[in-house]
């Protein structure tokens, strides 16, 4: 049984301002998106990584971000596409047909601990589907043009991180279909949900934020420069 | 129109661990509940402070908290009870009869801006009713035992955070009507909604997490030291 890491890592920055992209910033001494690599290195249920990145981006991916770093189960880097949806599907065509798992994860988001990785992947080979979750601490409110509408009920609420694993034919059908129907999610789960399949939730065990905002980067970076004086 | 904030720091620490009870942790030099008070003290819409804590540590707010950073908005320190809206309840209650609106905060929220602050306090004095709060950028799954059974539209959803701020007689009518009925919330404006009435959202500008898991701490000492080094 082969489960293959699918780090998404397709942006080309428009959207966090600066220049490099911000999977490629420079964070405790290395690439933010070659500390997430090493996760799934480090991960012992995964046994290769396939890598999506911006076309423009390929050659550096492999020089600067793969190479320097001696990582033994990277054995593709590919071209994404233009929405996040349209690189996973890339991705996953892309895959060896030997795979059996497919661990969608994103490039930015580097603390995942690789015992949560292979704890998804084991979830996934019981149940076909699994991902990385987070209980709701917040209060959540829906809201309708400014104004609260309700207050929902937080205790059956979870926040979706990622590894998403899936059984590999599973999760092609899915993005298939979602093409040919046009549909967009934000995560991958809601691709399989969709086709009627019960995904279950493995518990988050630490941090795994997700680089989106600045204050994201700032604890990013706090946590790995700590990691890097042991 | 007197503007009162009520800062609730009624626990007493037995859920996160160690001997002192979280808001009164040394971070960056200060309590953190006097970092907290502070941002009350700098916004202009707050003309009084009334601080909620555990009967166990009036006197070590007063003489702790307060006194060595002279804050002068502060005009009273009452005793909490036994919940999170107990703790509220009492001191919505303890509250001048000269009160116009009331900005309830958690004491465990310490980097909220007052500019923020001032934001609220005056959407509120347009609506009579107005929370603090941030656009979910994750994707929300509801689950049952551990399976998914839906994937939320994250476009309408905010997560609640504090000032929230009320019309005195509202909020007062809505913790003694909460308090009859048996009502708790993990939020003071959902006690508003049940009444019926439309509470407004005001969007975060900065970060404003409150202190739960010791991530939350580590990233809340870091900003704090380095606004401590200017």
């Amino acid at each position: 049984m082969k489960t293959v890491a699918l780090i998404v890592a397709g942006g080309s920055g428009e959207r966090f301002g600066g220049e490099t992209p911000k999977q490629y910033q420079l964070v405790a001494g290395k690439p933010l998106l070659a500390w997430t690599i090493a996760r799934f290195e480090q991960a012992a249920s995964i046994d290769q990584i396939v890598i999506v990145a911006a076309e423009d981006f390929l050659l550096y991916v492999n020089n600067q971000v793969v190479d320097p770093f001696g990582f033994a189960k990277v054995t593709k880097i590919i071209p994404g596409g233009a929405t996040r949806g349209e690189s996973v599907r890339r991705g996953i065509d892309a895959l060896p047909i030997s795979t059996s798992y497919v661990a969608i994860h994103d490039g930015v988001r580097p603390l995942v601990k690789p015992s949560d990785v292979d704890a998804v992947v084991a979830e996934a080979q019981h149940h076909r589907a699994a991902i990385l979750a987070r209980p709701v601490t917040d209060t959540v409110k829906r809201a309708k043009d400014g104004l609260i509408i309700a207050t929902l009920d937080r205790r059956h609420l979870f926040l979706a991180e990622t590894p998403q694993v899936f059984q590999y034919d599973l999760i092609r059908e899915a993005y298939h279909k979602a093409v040919q129907e046009g549909i967009e999610g934000t995560d991958d789960a809601v691709m399989v949900e969709t086709l009627g399949f019960m995904v279950t939730l493995v518990a988050s065990t630490g941090p795994n934020p997700k680089l989106t905002r600045p204050e994201d980067l700032e604890y990013i970076k706090m946590v790995l420069e700590r990691e890097n004086r042991g």
